[in-house]
């Protein structure tokens, strides 16, 4: 068996804490108003609430307080990757897990609007990571259709990270309980894993790892009904004049079945529109696998991606304020393509 | 070969006028700010100008000034239908047709914004017919998906009429040159229409003639892209607080292959929100015939209609400012219900 | 606080096992060739393997051996309603726990194709449930687009029982772990609940309580991707001389979201084709809340459902192998029609 | 006025016969087989009959006998591009008309199943044009939803023609009666078209012209009702081991407003599916201009189309079964792509 299946079929770790999901992101921008334009106005996010240098938004299903975060800041950067616990004391054991990882863990309480006690640690591999069980609620406006505007955006879905150390990196978040639900990997003998899609809520994934350089935030991803709604949001964009910030898509993935539409904010993060997932939540859930020259495992339709998608992706603002350095990856997802 | 079905398979007439197709409606409204509230804001519609007693109204798609003109008035009533001609002269030419019919005819020289010499003639069933030639051209808003709103409402489609002398109207307007795409008509050897669908564009329909109390208007359709969108305008009127305006449907017609959606106003005109149609530009077009005891005929799904559809409709203005009196209807469409 | 507000407001119990959803239904049949039709040929749903007197179906997506069981009978009914648990030892705990309520459970070991050991009781109210964790795992389909028909369905969704002690059916699935996503209940002082959807996979139901003569199966739910599907099947229903098989809808309903339509199969049993929920896996859901009184809270657009859809449910098969005895309800939810 | 601007206002002529659209196209193919599987069995298209070496297919909402004729031959080539007229004496005049401008006619009675008297003409850059009035009538599949597969391919739609001399060839089809809806020209004081949308039929286009190496077919367009068919066509084809034969799409044009994708068939011919058009109809339709740097103009939501698609047609089969020589083109519809 190579070490890239056993790696995707150990089963994942059954921690005493409870990781729900991933659920909202920061992005550090130059030009907030900009940011805002894009998010609110483009793509008809709502607004949750405006700081000097802030701006909370969310989707029209979502009940927490935001789900993404701006924030003004010298450079473009990813600067948190929040995630939601079970239950309060769920902190308390992550924490001591993280630390006996000699990972230093920081917390802070209620620091901005909308969220309790916040865990805070920089991974193994350089990533911002967030962790919070007190979120506010709010009401749904799910069935506020006559204000909905743009796709429109119902609800955060994933992140999926730019890292050098795919395999590392796999066993790290299978440590933290996050299951696989599909990978990519090379053929022959020397098999290693370009991709994974890591989940803890029942659909395709939380968290996936792509290879590339890194550490660096590849996108984030929300929630779209259907496939209708990604064209109509790259129909505004087009027609508002912002063609230009979609990137790749509308298509089919194979890998998650998604239809997809990739976009590049004002600042170059990239957003993916998503749509028709599927159930992950059965326990004997088999990670399905797609060989990296599979044409069809990242475009189903087959349609080349652009470089930029496999090349660019958001820097990682570090402890110190700075963006963390990056390494390059020894494997190339790009192999897919059609030859 | 019984009456219907003869009446059905003779040729339109080929007059020396071309009447291109059914273009606009004034409709007359107790409540103008309410009916523009309805139009505008919840369905979309482009207001393209407002006079002191008048909103002028037109689909994201339209190239002519308005389609839909809602006047405020005493009583709500349908006050003109109106019809587009193909050149200056045609209108001329169809005047002598109609006064050799002994129909007087008005002339009007640009008595309203957006519109030339206007040819006005109440039919010999009491509708207010009128033509036009010339309408003041504007830029199409088809591609500005960023301002779209409701459905959104494409263009004006159909005008639907109430007719108790179903099978005299169908010469009426045969004799216009409108043609026959499909009809509903009795079984059994003494074989009535009782709903007739004739063409001038080359779409199922222009004018829809239904058998009941009249003349009264049934309906006035708005062609909407596709199903989805005739879902998003239910899903953005109940958002709103106007569930009640959805009086039947979504659903599917046999006749016409519509997806459709009939709304009442706030005055209780209806409207219908109308997709799918087919082709039916080529020379040898044949009427399709259906049962009116087929249930699949009227809803395709076999789902009953309310009482309210086949009962109500709006009255007609008559040339003297008063409502037309109508006549009840030897028929019923009714008995296509499901036993 | 009223008993219904205390009632849904109480947290679900944290019991030691795991249900994690609702995943199978058997249907018994009394023409199993017109039942294998209608959900192999018009539905579109994959048969998974025949027996003498079963037939047993799963729809696109799933990768378990089958999420239906049409058997052969004398007279219709719904014969087991199905559960997976996450892990073996699950069921044993179950068990005890049921055991300690006073319920005689049963044990099978691989009773019928594509299960290990089950679980089987019939629970205080009458519904005769089952409980099994190993599940024959088969490839899915969800991307074998070229040969989906129908909808098509893609999985099991979720089950909606009649019930006439919805307060005490609450508790007893409260009691399994189930959280409420939403409600509905009368106004004014005595509050009663007349529609309770329970949860264990994060959706907005697994199990839905609804108030009606009981215990009856009102109806089994198949998850189609998008609203386009639902009318999809209805148009393929319609053409295929199958437009009686549709008794409400398409359309929305308030609680849940849903994009719906509700078909009845040749032996009467109902079956729902449900798109659009949402996300309910957070900590801290909160029970919406409807009036039995808003029109919207089952039919968003205010569409009137048949009194069939209140009145008919499939009656359920007891342990003796007869029907198991009804009894009256004394609210009823069809309050909420339009006045 | 620059010569495009002049070229593209003046009104087409108003000859005495009536050219109803564009109606059929015959490809000649290498392996017959091969494409009767991919028309007829991926794409899902009706096959109407087939001879030894010959399958005649159409749209399943079409009622004449077919719109697309596969032929066996040594080289694939575009063998004739069919039009319908009003009238059997159309074609009478028609010729009167091609004789006058000293092109040499053919005519053919019912040389093949399906169609009555055949006018065949090359027309002065040598494409092979064909006209019929008599078409055999057959029974619409339209409401046959049961039956439907594929996107499903409605009816044809329209022809793109490459050419080198698409100012001639503009005035040519003028001459016909055909309108112009849009066209692309380049900017600055030489103002040349790169491309033309010509109609009969009041939709966007019967024909367009595109600037490249020629003659040449571009190709043939068929009607998808929605854009959601025309996703399903890509699944579909992709899930069935057909991705290759995906070349640019799905995406928007800006150029008549087309949701499309672009297909190749075994032999190379180029399939586009096509949705979202709009009524053209009026008498004072006034062509819409693009700049061919007008990124939108071609793809509106900016995405690059591959070279292939711009280098790529079908070659024409001449009078004396020899492929016809071909020029290359002084313009180059390249310019549009995104900088």
């Amino acid at each position: 068996m190579s070490t890239a299946t056993e790696l995707v079929s150990q089963p994942a770790a059954t921690p005493t804490y409870d990781i729900v999901r991933a659920a909202y992101v920061e992005l550090q921008v130059t030009d907030l108003a900009a940011s805002e334009h894009f998010y609110a106005d483009l793509l008809g996010m709502i607004v949750a609430e405006r700081g000097t240098d802030t701006v909370y938004l969310r989707g029209w299903e979502e009940r927490v307080h935001h789900s993404l975060v701006l924030r003004r800041a010298p450079v473009p950067a990813a600067a948190r990757l929040g995630f939601r616990m079970r239950r309060e004391e769920d902190l308390d054991l992550l924490a001591h897990d993280l630390e006996s990882q000699r990972l230093a863990v920081v917390w802070a309480d209620a620091p901005e609007p909308g969220v309790g006690r916040v865990l805070r640690v920089w991974d193994p591999f350089g990533y911002p990571l967030e962790f919070v069980y007190e979120m506010q609620q709010v009401e749904t406006q799910l069935q506020r259709f006559d204000l909905h505007r743009g796709a429109p955006i119902l609800r955060f879905e994933h992140l999926n990270l730019h890292t050098p150390r795919l395999e590392e990196a796999f066993r790290f978040w299978s440590g933290l309980g996050f299951r696989c639900s599909e990978y990519i990997s090379t053929d022959g003998p020397e098999e290693r894993i370009t991709g994974a899609w890591l989940l803890r809520k029942p659909s395709v994934h939380d968290v996936a790892l792509t290879a590339g350089r890194g550490p660096r935030l590849h996108h984030t991803a929300f929630w779209i009904g259907e496939p209708a709604g990604v064209l109509r949001a790259c129909d505004q964009l087009a027609a508002a004049g912002h063609a230009h910030a979609i990137e790749r898509g509308p298509g089919r993935h194979g890998v998650s079945n998604a239809f997809f539409v990739y976009l590049r904010d004002p600042e170059g993060h990239r957003i993916e529109l998503y749509a028709c997932d599927y159930y992950t939540g059965d326990p004997d859930l088999k990670p399905l696998r797609w060989s990296v020259n599979d044409v069809r495992c990242r475009s189903f339709w087959g349609t080349r991606a652009p470089d930029s998608w496999y090349d660019e992706s958001s820097n990682i603002l570090g402890p110190d304020g700075q963006i963390v350095a990056t390494e390059d990856c020894s494997v190339d997802e790009r192999t897919e393509v059609m030859a």
